[in-house]
């Protein structure tokens, strides 16, 4: 049965630690969640997921395994975690941010958002009960409904326009939700949207209180806004949010941002700036940014970062992954994957840790001083 | 100490099976050695290729080292043993295939070869020495003398023009390797040459017994030619060499070609097919290859081979491998270079115990009734 238990919240920052119980195993929050769009984590194995980064959930992406290979092929091999040989928890997303980001292969009405394939063309549409029968087909543990996501800047008007839409799209998609998959197995959450516009965020996220969700994301973020917006937007979210219920903000965050998020009140994070970054050379570590491309490493014996346990650290240099990326070697992305991904999960391993032990203003303030 | 131990020769075919013992371990042969040319198995982590493929030796390649980062580099920071994570034992060629596949980049004299590099263009020099420099500074166990490899086919005249060149280059190299590296921790093999002329094969494989090498190579095949001259060339040439001292034929071969080389007397191959393969969805089995973006494996929840113990067999279908190939995900690459790997390893490993067991020409006919 899926369940969140609140353990603490930290009384000067609002910031919570909890456990989402769902029914592939349990979920210590907050959490980040590696991204796996395509039924896997780009570079990097199952296995090693597991027994490596030790993540608990990862987040697939509904537009795409719709498209490829088909939710319905998925769901006759027995669904999305026998697929990927994934035995934890998996969030999906609703494919509206995906498809938002067609522009010129998309239209929206009332019933949902029609598009072509950015595959091969061919014409689909979502709707609030469709993906969401989609997401039942993958297997999700965490289902998100269909929202409308705006580009930014966006006026007040279309703003408030399109929120109001994705209020309507998320009460027909949890009825449905509460029809074919509300037996407690899964979870299923709106997505407050209203752009930039602390009302329109107020009003989605009273709006949906009355669905009495399982949890509440928060969408519409990381849309090219300052980061201050994005802070602020969550922080009114949130606010209104219930305290029983997880809150995810989607699509964060640099390493830094972290910890914001959480004194913000949110639980649960995805992005794929860890994988992507490590792909292009970029690393994560305790001491800031390392790129690996960079002559400096070209004869440093020493690793990505002292006292990391991924297997890249303990294992190579920083000139071998230099010369693994000038090189073009596969073996880069995978190693570098392991290492970002290793630094994300265990600055949040940090947090809920200082959270636990009460002293997450202490760390809040020392990470903030160490990032300026 | 380097050494090679008969254990057992097959009367009927003289197939052989014996140990290395090298400073980085024991090999067991016939063996197969998994290509990493550039200090890295394409898409397989130095762990898995241990603890999953189960490698005993690997084969790196000095020219790709050489310019790229250097074997400079690589001495500076402990040898490419450490460099790469790689405990057990490493074969490098001399660099001179890859030389001569560079064509316009190249100019053969009797010092050397002058090239010019593919990364950048910078003019270069191999000589017979500077090539065992290279190895000795990468800390190979098992170096290679510099030859003159024949673009296929040669005439008699420019095969035994270039033959006894390979020839002197062998003699100065070897001299060079006994005062440099003659300690007996690691071993270097002259390379037969000749083309496709059994006379010149013969004459240069009697040269080279003179030298009293640690073992002998037989390259210049794989170019081209008609697998039954490949045979032929193979059988002419290891009849001839000292049966105490290990033959290695270079960059071979099928699967099916495996035991043929082993049934003339060959101990050790390495090749990129299966890697190379694999990365192009090319998957062998016990029944045959699996092309696996074929629609017949679009639904398919079996594994690419029924039995086999490797990581992507145990834990996926076809279906999900297709759909990754088709994605474009790397994990593909991975997943398919362990699964032809462990194919290889255990073909290398059945043709060992069939000939310990006395059944090695069992063994060979019915490879060759399933294959034809």
């Amino acid at each position: 049965m899926f369940s969140f238990e609140l353990q603490a919240v930290c009384p000067e920052t609002g910031a919570r630690a909890g456990i989402l119980h769902t029914a592939h195993g349990d979920v210590e929050t907050p959490v980040f969640m590696p991204v796996g769009t395509q039924a896997t984590v780009k570079g990097v194995l199952a296995r090693d997921l597991l027994n490596d980064v030790d993540a608990k959930i990862i987040l697939s992406n509904t537009y795409h395994l719709f498209l490829r290979p088909g939710h319905e092929t998925i769901r006759k091999l027995g669904g999305l975690h026998k697929f990927m040989a994934w035995p934890r928890a998996i969030l999906t997303d609703s494919g509206g941010f995906q498809v938002f980001s067609l522009d010129q292969l998309r239209k929206v009405n009332e019933q949902g958002v029609l598009f072509r394939s950015h595959l091969n063309g061919d014409p689909h549409m979502f709707t609030p009960e469709s993906t969401i029968d989609v997401q039942m087909a993958l297997g999700s543990d965490i289902m998100m409904v269909l929202d409308e996501c705006l580009a930014y800047p966006s006026s007040h008007e279309a703003a408030r326009f399109s929120m109001e839409r994705t209020v309507r799209w998320a009460c027909s998609a949890y009825e449905h939700y509460r029809r074919v998959g509300g037996d407690g197995m899964r979870a299923c959450f709106p997505i407050v949207q209203g752009s930039m516009f602390a009302d329109l965020r107020r009003i989605c996220a009273e709006k949906f209180l009355e669905l009495d969700a399982d949890g509440y994301a928060i969408g519409g973020l990381s849309v090219g806004e300052p980061r201050e917006m994005s802070m602020e937007m969550t922080e009114v979210t949130a606010a209104l949010l219930p305290k029983d219920k997880p809150r995810y903000v989607m699509g964060v965050g640099m390493p830094d941002e972290l910890p914001e998020y959480v004194a913000r009140g949110i639980d649960m994070m995805d992005c794929v700036l860890p994988s992507r970054n490590a792909r292009n050379g970029y690393l994560f570590t305790r001491q800031g940014r390392v790129i690996i491309k960079q002559t400096q490493y070209k004869d440093d014996p020493a690793p990505v970062e002292d006292g990391c346990p991924c297997y890249a650290c303990r294992s190579f240099s920083r000139a071998y992954l230099r010369h693994l990326f000038l090189a073009g070697e596969m073996t880069f992305s995978t190693l570098a994957t392991l290492h970002n991904l290793q630094r994300y999960l265990d600055i949040m391993r940090d947090i809920r840790q200082a959270i636990l032990l009460g002293k997450f203003p202490d760390y809040l303030k020392a990470r903030r001083q160490s990032a300026s």
